[in-house]
């Protein structure tokens, strides 16, 4: 595996998942594979589980890591040619990036959405770039489109935790104070599209996914009926992705709280496991009483997120040979 | 070991010692004990000497670590139930903290007191809750109201500087221009009325230390008194700890440079060694002729802090098994 | 190797070539050397090659690795003897260096000219003060006036790529928008005084460098007239070294956009090879076409920076022996 940023780059998902499950219940049994290999990961953002899981990822394969924090507002990187480089940008990303990836053997790049303009987000220039200059394997810890490390993690957990052959999972949106990018759910509709669920996405008309991601899902603007005999509710949420009105892009076009996910809509469904990537901001995207139920999967969902991180630098690990 | 922020903690004493100079003999003689297990080291306060020696420390018992800066101001956690999450604070503790737990073995905090409240300092709110919610052993990296990870350095310092038996002790306030925590004469007064010395505390009125730390150790208000025969001197600034006044918990209510540790003092010592914990003021806490006397210890006692270190994540890599 | 800072400090140059020959094919070779051992590496400055390239240098080697940063504006170190210290000074170097010195084994240092004086900078306050206090090896990391790593990835580079026995090399400053130190020109002219080359320096008058780095190297203030026959062209802004005007210190005294390498000047080489420390500002220092042409070393030049790193830890921990 040279790039992971979609499910399609991992393959058969059954082998995967069989990968994963192999890795959770020995995570140092490839411990050899990363004899003197080293990732570098690299953050334009913050990050507290992605950080901290895939850096214990690669320790649980032998690497070595070296985590570099990059502000992304004071590196500027030039990305023309021919420009008279005598403003604030110090270094031409054509060095940069070749010049990074000499020193390591994986490279791992978190770069959200900016929300400056639609085009440059999901056309993800940032790690594009590296892709192509670096010569080395990328991974994605979140661009400015896609999460698969936390989408794979999830599917993982809803493997782990179903009670049928092919659970109903609802993608819900749900309420928060600011705007957020897409990158969660893009990739856990283009998961769970490929993934052996019912899948079904419920929002607010105005919040349609891009449908590079959202294919043929189902979408549902009514949440309760959505919910019906759900086993899963995923709660996310995020702003206006620009489908239908391009310059409505990143934007907040609601704060309705009747879709903070609460008992009155867990009622309706299957006794479903609530799930959310977290962070979380309680009681606009959930109550207190749902997350915290039994039925919750919020922080093994997360500890999963070491386990899909392993199988990811595994796999790009044996593509080094 | 599950929580290391006490004397008590240790258990036997002596043999905590004889461990430690085990250790001390060859610091790598239980690195098979670290292999695969992961320190995770949390800083909400800024941190040389600790984020140094407990790195080094993890690393001379095999272990694996990664260290997590965090802003104290700008990582808000929700701690209460039932708020509507909609300001500035964007993860509830009852997610963060299980989560960072989940990809590590042993957690090791450093949160410093703020002084907003002598309450919430003295309850220890932000370590209590990582016991609480974490689910691993957490060790305290100096926490609002003790540093034991120093206090212990300093023991094993006097154990093995020390040339009678039972060496008198004198642990003095020196004048600071910022108002300082208690922490390190905390963890002190309590570690040397664990020990087998003569303890004695000397600080201006109105400096008097939390019981619960200083217990029945003899005060004495007149400095060159305390100092007679002394064969420790171990000077520190604190601010009000607020026993007797509550509201004046975190000022500074003497600047008076009387106290300055000096010539004049340690002639009526027993030619006392001189200690600190550092960092120090010179000629506000100490005069440059003491801390440059062949008998200050104050770099070996920050030596030892790599021992002390040592020897608590051995134990907590013990009660793992 | 107990300090690196010079090319003197490597001795034979042929012998250090052929050992980073030897590391550049099998760059584990060596990894039982640093087996616990620890580097700290210390960053008062902003590093990315240097930063990326030392660790690995490092880990190739076996050895664990603390990098701390130090803000160079917050972290006000005392260094003169009698001052009360009742201001923003915390801790004076006396104390802070050993300490820092007593958790490894070798340490690295990155700490930049201010440019406040000529004097400080070139007396290399700093680094002298680690050397003198620290009681372990020092390598610099590029200090005020120097940077041996950065020049000896770049003579194991024109070592690589040389198509005669005695090459001629070319040093050219070149404009800059801002104020740069002398470190990068002042190593690589020392070295290149070293080593087995024809070695050139073309600069606008007023930018000689110091003479203790520069001895007699031939000077030449016609960039084209330098550039004739030339095997390989070493571009570098630097502002003025203060040699001749004590008071230019620090200063741009040209912007001259002719000095621009470029194709123009390129015409005149031996098809020369074109190399730059980076990070390089395109069409202020180099044309677009130059740096990207076959000839170009910069990426390579780069890469060799973990080759360099490497031979200096490996020869440091020779020494620790």
């Amino acid at each position: 595996m040279r790039v992971f940023r979609s499910v399609k780059d991992l393959g058969n998902l059954d082998a995967a998942l069989k990968e994963a499950f192999e890795i959770k219940a020995d995570r140092f049994k490839y411990q050899e594979l990363g004899r003197n290999k080293t990732a570098l990961l690299i953050f334009f953002n913050n990050s507290l589980r992605t950080r901290l899981s895939t850096q214990k990822a690669a320790m649980n394969l032998g690497m070595n890591v070296i985590v570099l924090d990059v502000n992304q507002g004071a590196w500027k990187l030039e990305t023309e040619r021919g420009v008279v480089m005598d403003g604030d940008k110090s270094e031409h990303l054509l060095e940069a990036i070749p010049v990074m990836a000499s020193y390591c053997d994986i490279i791992g790049v978190r770069s959200f959405a900016t929300f400056e303009s639609r085009e440059n987000d999901y056309n993800e220039k940032i790690l594009e770039q590296f892709i192509q200059y670096s010569g080395k394997p990328v991974f994605f810890m979140e661009s400015a489109t896609v999460h698969p490390l936390q989408s794979f993690a999830d599917l993982i957990t809803i493997e782990e935790y179903k009670e049928c052959d092919r659970p109903k999972v609802v993608l819900t949106w749900a309420p928060h104070p600011k705007a957020l990018p897409q990158a969660v759910p893009n990739s856990f509709a283009e998961w769970m599209n490929a993934a052996n669920v019912d899948f079904v996405v419920t929002h607010p008309e105005g919040y349609e996914l891009d449908p590079q991601f959202v294919g043929n899902a189902r979408v549902e603007y009514d949440q309760m009926k959505a919910f019906e005999g759900a086993d899963f509710i995923y709660a996310k949420n995020w702003s206006c992705p620009g489908v239908t009105c391009p310059e409505d892009y990143g934007k907040v076009l609601s704060k309705d709280m009747s879709w903070t996910v609460g008992k009155r809509q867990m009622a309706v469904t299957n006794n479903a496991h609530f799930m959310h990537c977290l962070p979380v901001r309680r009681n606009m995207i959930v109550t207190d009483d749902v997350i915290e139920s039994p039925r919750s999967l919020v922080i093994p969902e997360a500890a999963n997120r070491e386990i899909s991180a392993t199988v990811v630098l595994k796999r790009m690990l044996e593509a080094l040979k």
